[in-house]
């Protein structure tokens, strides 16, 4: 077998997680990573695996089938698109969700151009949790879909957070209320705002001799990201939170409630438990490239989302034997 | 705008169910109904709508965009499907899931000589499950996936009671077991005998004057259908069946656990719980015909399954609507 080449371009979190997901599945080798930083300061996990800057990614062209950009949505992605689906087929986990109609136009322009494939926001959310709210509008148009997301460390209001002053480290987890859920589960249709949707936990290790009192009001205060949100907030040491808070799980809930006929009531229900969110994000990203080699070869080309894919291209296996097997 | 025109194949449960789910999508309208029976023995929901038999379903070839095959899938559709799909686009709930290669292979051959599509064994289970187990080996290749089903009427077990000599109704519920969900929740990868993963409750109403502990011993020994497994039999009035009984709820778990990285673990989770199996069932198989009549506008031929169809193309919406307002 042929196996699909895959490239690596920005070595963090995901990154990690890429080279992690390539080394379970068969159909796939990596080749190359690429980074921002000096290749040599670079361990990736298999001492064997060759790392390159960015300005040498047009140099493997021949030898890479799709191209795993893996930097973040706030400013990495934005300038990567660009750059590498001039080249290359790529996919990558875009989730900044208000600037995806511009980010899809990108990526559409530049691989119509270079005549390659593009798979934009792969992940969980976007991404899997986008596809269960097409299905269930699809399967329950006349209904109502909620997403919960949780128990999980968010990392933007983590950030959010070691930006005040006299914070040293911090964790925030978002979690989803029990009883909203349960009001959705029951197909009760409720109107939720964000305080009764989520609670916000946060884990703080502060400077020495910092006033706490003023920086619990100040995290609690913090507009748009904790102010409409009951935040509960605990001052731990630095011991405690490297023991407890340096693990990203997340997850969540889609939930889709709707009647038919005579009143009556369906509910569909998906949900994420993840110990790691970088590496299961990593693990979809890594479907959704075998997916990509499959258009490319097929002549297809331009930017594509999650909608677009039918879900038996993620698997390495044959038509045939889907139907037979799981169908 | 021009409304994708329906036709219903065979007016039972999933029928009515069709028929009730068109009037809740706006870009479609039901032409006709065909029927084995009488047309005029033949009620529709809404009076108005015209009903045929089955030999006249040649006539209406310029009319219907796509024929909804709604009978069973024990006798009719091995019937039905060379006859329909050599007229029109076809959409059915085949759930035989044994026969789905033969099946598949005799609406592929029909579809193909007659330039339409046909998408099989759509519904939940083969359907949406199907689609789930798919997703879930994708993005956890080291892993297990488990299904349950229930609680829920199956309709075939009940129907096996009822062919027991004294028996005049019964109804038979499928009830996953609650510790076999916890295992699997956990992430222990249980290994599940039938009994240890289903339980089996009946309701059942004898004739006057018959041996309950006789008919209770001939449901519990049944082969295939109820000796592996722990069965309940309830002995129930005529009144209470009626009032209790009649509806036909279901539903059902599909899990995927697995590990990526250094012991990082991770569960997808979906269910569905249904008040209607058939008009969930109908609902979803009017979702694939919008995909089917939209991908025979584009010029695609022959059989698929839900695993061949992207998911945007199951609703009534641009794709740059669901990027910018779902993705």
């Amino acid at each position: 077998m042929t196996k699909i080449r895959i490239g690596i371009a920005g070595y963090g979190n995901v990154g990690r997680g890429v080279e992690n997901a390539i080394s379970q599945c068969e159909d796939m080798e990596l080749v190359a990573i690429f980074s921002r930083r000096e290749p040599k300061l670079i361990k990736p996990a298999n001492i064997e695996d060759k790392v390159y800057t960015f300005d040498d990614a047009c140099k493997h062209t021949n030898d890479i089938d799709v191209m795993m950009l893996c930097g973040g949505s706030a400013t990495d992605l934005m300038e990567h698109i660009p750059y590498f689906a001039a080249m290359y087929n790529c996919v990558d986990s875009f989730d900044t969700h208000a600037r995806i109609p511009e980010y899809f136009a990108l990526a559409d322009k530049t691989a119509n151009k270079s005549k390659k494939i593009t798979i934009i926001s792969t992940g969980w959310d976007p991404g899997l949790f986008s596809l269960f709210r097409v299905l269930g509008m699809a399967c329950l148009p006349n209904g109502c879909d909620y997403t919960f997301w949780g128990k999980g460390l968010s990392q933007g209001h983590s950030d959010a957070i070691r930006r005040i002053k006299g914070v040293k480290f911090a964790a925030q987890y978002t979690i989803p209320v029990d009883n909203a859920i349960d009001e959705v589960r029951k197909g009760n249709n409720p109107m939720l705002s964000a305080r009764q949707k989520h609670i916000r936990e946060c884990f703080v290790v502060t400077e020495p001799d910092e006033d706490m009192n003023l920086i619990e009001q100040k995290i609690k205060t913090m507009p748009f990201y904790f102010c409409d949100y009951d935040t509960l907030v605990h001052f731990i040491s630095e011991e405690e939170y490297h023991a407890e808070h340096t693990k990203m799980p997340h997850g969540g809930f889609v939930f889709r409630t709707g009647k038919t006929g005579k009143e009556n009531a369906h509910r569909l229900e998906f949900s994420l438990h993840l110990d790691s969110n970088p590496e299961f994000t990593a693990n979809v990203m890594v479907a959704y490239a075998r997916a990509a080699h499959r258009l490319y070869l097929q002549g297809e080309v331009g930017a594509r989302t999650v909608f677009d894919i039918p879900i038996g291209m993620l698997v390495p296996y044959a038509k045939e034997e889907l139907r037979k097997r799981v169908l």
